[in-house]
């Protein structure tokens, strides 16, 4: 039997499999639940829905299945997908909509949006009894700090169900040895935090008096950007940034660049590596403060050479976050610090 | 006869009617031509790929062709269509590339890239003899800067592309409306960068000291956000700046909000207007410099109330572009000065 032959259920079993490293029971049921629902709609067409960093992370939804399917997908903030109202909505929909809290309200009104156009709805949030799962037809909840193996926390359980849905929508064998080779993610999220730990304290200690610091990346890895910007430079630390596509830095932005303006390039392990290394080739040209993270360098073991591509950005957001614990450190300024959210209504 | 039953030649030949503005002719065939091939074709999907200013151009085609029917299109900066090789790419797809000169290197390699897939290819440029028209199928080259009134270049010969593929997609009498009432372009744009002037000179004024100035919208309008920030800030003015989407900035962006930082609000006339004014009155509570570009007070002159919408897009790059002259000309930095761009290999 070749993997393209695996069933959904023997895959999501072969998750850990010689390391018994399983996703819980729980989990794997919930995920089987939206694959089957998916198999039993004829589905036209994907919208990842979400706000800041949780619309980030569904971007790599689209990214590989614009990649490697033909299924047309879209991301949208959720507000901008409300008032957008999409013609190409319908019952032939599948829309993933998903906030840690569950309680965003526009994430919420998304997901009702979506479930009156007659579309697939999916939500993915921490609890289940959320106004966001109450809303969406399937769920998919994580777990979170408590100790648990990563395949059953936030990255484990969207990259199983982003791999057991390619599969629906594009079956290839390469995507049974992801879901299998998963079960490393754990580990390898520990080796790789260790594994920069130094450079991230080093990065605090280097930028902590800078009042701006621009981000850089292209493919898969603009999202993790995105995040970086917005929610741990802007949001947790107050420091002004932007996310430049590393393809659009010489079509405007790159005029900004001078000795004392720091760049954080994410040097990806795409097929657009090359975008990134052209732009941190100029930034280090012109600038003194260039920092740049080269995801060829993490620790990839137990993961084949040709699914390094879908391990970088599972791995790379834990990564990131290192470099925000420097800043924290080295600004004495933590990162649960806020000025405005949660503090007052807007 | 109803506006529906209207046939291309007529729409086209019915632009500027009663005001004797007419599209020239060379200009008019270009785009019928086009026309005819989109119809000669199945098209499934709709590309347009472009960098920086010229993507942000494109972007429009995008907003509206997602919003008013169901035929899938993206927006891709050129390498990053590339890189990606997005599989929905074929022969039923229409790949529409811009650039200026025609010579931008990642967009002349998009056509080619395009063309090789099979793909409808259709360039936008200044010149017909550019390296880019010569690579696509399609040529639809406007005129610049020499008298020629507002339907012979780039605005009105992209809006009326746009209007007559929308027609073809999914017909609506709007449409015809639209491109009738085009022939108004000229004097609108006219007309509303004086009646700007003031304020942005003002703005320059107001604004000449700042490092950073953050630009935000939503809908449409993000898209003239993106470019105000990336080619008038970023590139022309070495101005730090973030084209945040209204609908993003309370998810992240909004907690480096102080009294001193500088926002330029793009209240938009379309669906996501109340997105852009929560996120208005949030920075005037919170910042001493807010400056307001609210697009329900441009002078619409002989546009349907129903078109502004459609209107307000095409009219909202003359009135930034006041804005950035203000800066200009306080700051005592030309729009036309670079240090990078031009004036080296990169």
């Amino acid at each position: 039997m070749t993997q393209e032959q695996l069933t959904l259920d023997e895959n999501l079993n072969k998750v850990g499999e010689g390391k018994k490293v399983e996703m819980s029971g729980e989990h794997s049921s919930q995920i089987k639940k939206i694959i089957s629902a998916v198999k039993e709609r004829n589905i036209q067409n994907i919208f990842f829905v979400a706000c800041g960093g949780s619309m980030a992370s569904l971007s790599f939804g689209e990214y590989f299945i614009s990649k490697e399917t033909n299924v047309p997908s879209y991301v949208f903030t959720s507000n901008e997908f409300i008032h957008r109202n999409p013609k190409g909505l319908n019952e032939n929909s599948l829309v993933v909509v998903r906030s840690h809290s569950g309680n965003t309200p526009e994430t919420v009104e998304a997901a009702s949006f979506a479930r009156g156009k007659g579309a697939l709805t999916v939500a993915i949030s921490l609890l289940v009894d959320s106004p966001l799962c109450k809303e969406a037809e399937y769920t998919m909840h994580y777990n979170y700090k408590d100790d648990s193996n990563a395949i059953d926390c936030e990255v484990g359980m969207f990259y199983t169900f982003i791999f057991e849905l390619l599969q629906v929508l594009s079956p290839n064998e390469k995507y049974s040895r992801v879901l299998n080779q998963l079960s490393n993610l754990d580990e390898l999220l520990a080796k790789n935090i260790k594994l920069f730990s130094i450079a991230g304290d080093e990065f605090g200690k280097k930028y902590k008096r800078e009042n701006i610091i621009y981000t850089m990346a292209s493919g898969a890895y603009i999202h993790h950007a995105y995040s970086f910007t917005s929610c741990l430079l802007m949001e947790m630390l107050w420091i002004h940034s932007n996310a430049i596509h590393s393809g659009e830095f010489f079509h405007g932005p790159f005029e900004i660049t001078d000795y004392d303006v720091p760049f954080l390039v994410i040097l990806g392990d795409g097929p657009s590596r090359p975008l990134d290394q052209r732009a941190l080739d100029f930034v280090r040209k012109f600038s003194d403060k260039v920092e740049v993270v080269d995801i060829e360098t993490l620790n990839y073991e137990g993961i084949d050479e040709d699914l390094k591509e879908y391990f970088g950005p599972a791995l790379t957001g834990a990564v990131l976050r290192v470099y925000a614990d420097g800043l924290a450190e080295h600004t004495g300024h933590p990162l649960s610090v806020r000025r405005y959210m949660w503090k007052m209504e807007y």
